[in-house]
């Protein structure tokens, strides 16, 4: 039977919204924004979307009328009192309260402020100025929007059963990955897939189908509404905007290389253990770890987000090992171009070594590759960046050449400061 | 939003219906029954339902409570209003009324007569015995139950996800034969997958899934509800039963060998066109072809149903050919066993040479091999034929050896009156 009632309400709505949530965003994005709110609120910052897959002309697939009224819509939420109730009793990591009052009664008065949006060389620049906890608040919905816009815009000419075929194509996909994923021993594995997702209802039902397909090696999901929704652990840390940021502020050579340090100085008074994971590969991870004090040796572990995630493991360990820790207490968060190949390799190389885990994304909740005509739904490299702090420019270097952003006079500074050498390049799919 | 009223609807059923109309059967069913109506009203004979795949332990996986209740639902069943319009008024193989008056009045009254359930060395013992017109609906109905009921059985202790994945699977499966179809030039086929349905509405979504799929090759479904519901054409002429019970029915050698023409003769007086479809099969489609009256060579076509189908095929266009007929004029119906394969082979072979369309059974309709651990859902052979005729045994030869059925003098002596020879032996899976 027809539940008319919900029928005609839908015919009400004047989009189908893409994101419905201020906390439809990765955790990690709240964590970070009250540390910012307390550390650094009146940093202004710019925030800009940059496709790194030219070859995807999203301007010319995604109509901007209607991009328009998605982040139009994203502006006219506000966080909702079970939002904010959520938020404020929920045990996050173990502890009660980790969102603090004024933080959060700074969230409950939040709206995303302006954005900037032009169409150039068939791409959309779309840009997001102010002061840094609100403009942060942009990067995964931004995100998720032109995603699922892009999919939409693929899937338009589809018939009915093509497209229930599409999707059960998908699944089908999904829950082989699971099955091979099931006889990984000790795996320990989240959801890390918001920001590249193929869309809301698809992440939703990836973490869903994880929670029954893995039971407890399923460690949870980035993903905060979905976390709240699906009882399953809200996860995630930090991220680059943090020393990104610090660094464009610092004003000279010996501020600059100390500002990674100074994120977690940060970081340090306001967490304990598993939020205690460093992100050592903004400006090279071999200079980060040898010039790093020593009360960071003591962090419970590291996350190994880009380069060759073995070598960076095995850095890591060594950098333990001589600073007189015992890597088997380390964390070690891999989260870089993660599909179940490369999950089994490193779990089979690391195991035992120290403890594993794993934040898959792209391949985890919009592997469509090869399910439409011309490969119409493959994955691109999205990603939407702090590129300015109070009118300086910011620069990332990570571990892969390929990945680095800034000015190019810049750049040849952070590395000299940071003294990185030569890089090996990995090819960037997502 | 959820239908309260459908979900409380839904909890007052005592069981979920596996057949809920007495039109969910197959179009041919219909047809014979009103032939036997006007020509036989008053034979009495008895169906039983036989489990062809005795590995397959029916009795053992269905619990006989289940069992009867469904089949006790099915005798509450009464043509509906609708359904009775719907014959009365619509249009099948080009003609109006193909139902007549006195028939459909007597079909608004029809209940289902009694059946007899036993268990027997892991099987159930289904019988159904009476009036031929009545019995004869038990056929389609009595074989769903038992397919959806161990389907069920097998579905049972699966997660949520996991039956989601797995029907995901299978309708990826089917939309990849769907591609592969697509490109058969000339392609006609209909659905025949109604006796060995995985279940009601995976039949229901592979009708729609073909109509999206492929179009105008799709001719229709043997299903007369979803034919009516999906508004294609329901398709189907006439079956064994026919032979098989006039066979039995005579009282000598000589009336015996003329059986079979009979039949024919009462559907010519019937029917025209595209129903003027024979099935020679019965007593073995040489001898039956080689002693057929002239009259039978102006008909419209042949359906192959047992052999080797490209042979049978070859046979009836060399009779054809014989009897001054031009082969091209004729259509040839595939409906044995048939899966993309075969049907790719044999349109490639007989395309041109006579026309070709495929009635696609179990492998349209149940091909969920391989897909739950021990592969519980594959296919197997069960049928629900008529076994006696006013108390005379029937006897079936076809053109497989291994499809035969009957005491064994009777099978002995329908080969001397039809003149059956060697015969070569085929695997018979479903």
């Amino acid at each position: 039977m027809v539940d008319i009632a919900t029928r005609v309400y839908n015919h009400k709505w004047k989009i189908d919204p893409i994101v419905r949530s201020l906390i439809d965003t990765d955790f990690y994005k709240l964590l970070m924004c009250q540390s910012i709110f307390r550390n650094k609120p009146d940093t202004t910052v710019t925030f800009s979307l940059i496709n790194r897959t030219k070859s995807i002309r999203l301007a010319d697939l995604v109509d901007e009328g209607e991009l328009r009224e998605q982040l139009d819509h994203i502006r006219s939420l506000r966080l909702s009192r079970g939002e904010s109730t959520f938020l404020r009793g929920n045990t996050f990591y173990g502890k009660r309260q980790m969102f603090r009052p004024d933080f959060m009664e700074w969230f409950e008065g939040l709206q995303l402020p302006p954005y900037h949006l032009e169409k150039r060389d068939g791409q959309y620049e779309l840009t997001f100025e102010g002061r840094w906890p609100e403009v942060m608040m942009w990067e995964i919905p931004a995100l998720a929007v032109l995603m699922e816009l892009r999919s939409r815009a693929v899937l338009r000419s589809m018939g009915r059963f093509e497209l229930q075929v599409l999707y059960a194509r998908a699944m089908t996909r999904l829950w082989e990955k699971v099955e091979r994923l099931r006889a990984v021993d000790g795996l320990r594995l989240a959801d890390f897939g918001t920001r590249r997702r193929h869309s809301f209802m698809w992440q939703d039902w990836c973490v869903q189908a994880l929670q029954e397909g893995l039971g407890g090696a399923f460690a949870g999901t980035s993903n905060c509404l979905i976390a709240m929704r699906r009882e399953v652990e809200a996860i995630g840390t930090n991220a680059h905007e943090l020393p990104m940021v610090y660094s464009a502020l610092a004003p000279d050579d010996a501020a600059l290389a100390q500002a990674p340090y100074q994120v977690l100085a940060d970081w340090h008074e306001e967490h304990d253990g598993n939020l205690r994971i460093m992100l050592p590969d903004t400006y090279g991870t071999k200079g980060f770890l040898d010039r790093a004090p020593d009360w960071l040796a003591a962090w419970t572990g590291i996350r190994i987000d880009s380069g060759d995630p073995a070598l960076g493991a095995e850095t890591a360990i060594d950098w333990w090992t001589a600073r007189g820790e015992n890597p088997r207490d380390k964390l070690v968060i891999f989260s870089d171009g993660l599909d179940v190949e490369k999950i089994e390799e490193l779990q089979r190389r690391f195991a035992g070594r120290v403890k594993v885990s794993f934040g898959w994304g792209t391949m985890l909740t919009n592997d469509f590759r090869g399910l439409v005509a011309g490969d119409g739904l493959a994955p691109f490299s999205l990603v939407c960046k702090a590129v300015a702090a109070d009118g300086r420019p910011t620069v990332k270097l990570s571990d892969n050449p390929n990945k680095a952003m800034g000015p190019e006079a810049e750049i040849a500074r952070y590395k000299r400061v940071f003294g990185v050498g030569e890089q090996q390049a990995q090819e960037v799919i997502v």
